[in-house]
């Protein structure tokens, strides 16, 4: 087993496309985790992901705040609570319109990690 | 893309050696999550998951709550913004040691989690 807070991982800023937003790192395969690693997002007020699309899906569960996801072709908003299935080469773009830090989960295939992380 | 809010769903009672622990299916194969699904738990003051081990790994968030969690062949302490890497064939068990109720999201590779629904 395996075991850290959050708050004891580096928080790193992401870049290409992205405004305020940072990156942990939770559970990696370098870790041992073999078919999903685990990653936490925060996006400052008026801060979003890169708007994108690639082939592998993301599982999402918002931890706190609220905003606009981009999916299904038009804007959605999120809350805290919800869980988010986006799947393979559907664009998507995270925003938060609020006026406190969204924080959420954001999952992954392992097998395209190494390729996220470069 | 597939969205909705935790209290949206369903919780099921965990049967076969847990005490006080439902089971939300948040992101399933049959929404299309392909590599992994994942589920929240929630555990209620004295309560626990089975004690148990099987192939499949675990990753855990805890979302709300301190308690217990068996792993490494001892008793670890756990809290809210934890992420922990349960690999296979380690025991493990998730015990509320505390007054408020545990909340938690567990995920698992999708090519386990028809046998773990039944």
């Amino acid at each position: 087993m395996k075991k850290h807070h959050v708050s004891e991982v580096e928080a790193v800023e992401v870049e290409q496309g992205a405004k305020g937003v940072t990156i942990r790192w939770l559970l990696t395969e370098k870790m041992g985790a073999a078919t999903f690693v685990m990653r936490h997002f925060e996006i400052a007020p008026g801060g979003y992901t890169p708007r994108h699309a690639h082939v592998w899906e993301h599982e999402v569960y918002i931890l706190s705040g609220a905003g606009i996801v981009v999916g299904n072709g038009r804007d959605n908003p999120f809350q805290a609570g919800d869980a988010i299935l986006m799947p393979g080469d559907e664009e998507h773009q995270f925003r938060n319109t609020g006026t406190e830090p969204v924080t959420m989960l954001c999952l992954i295939p392992a097998r395209e990690s190494e390729c996220v992380q470069r």
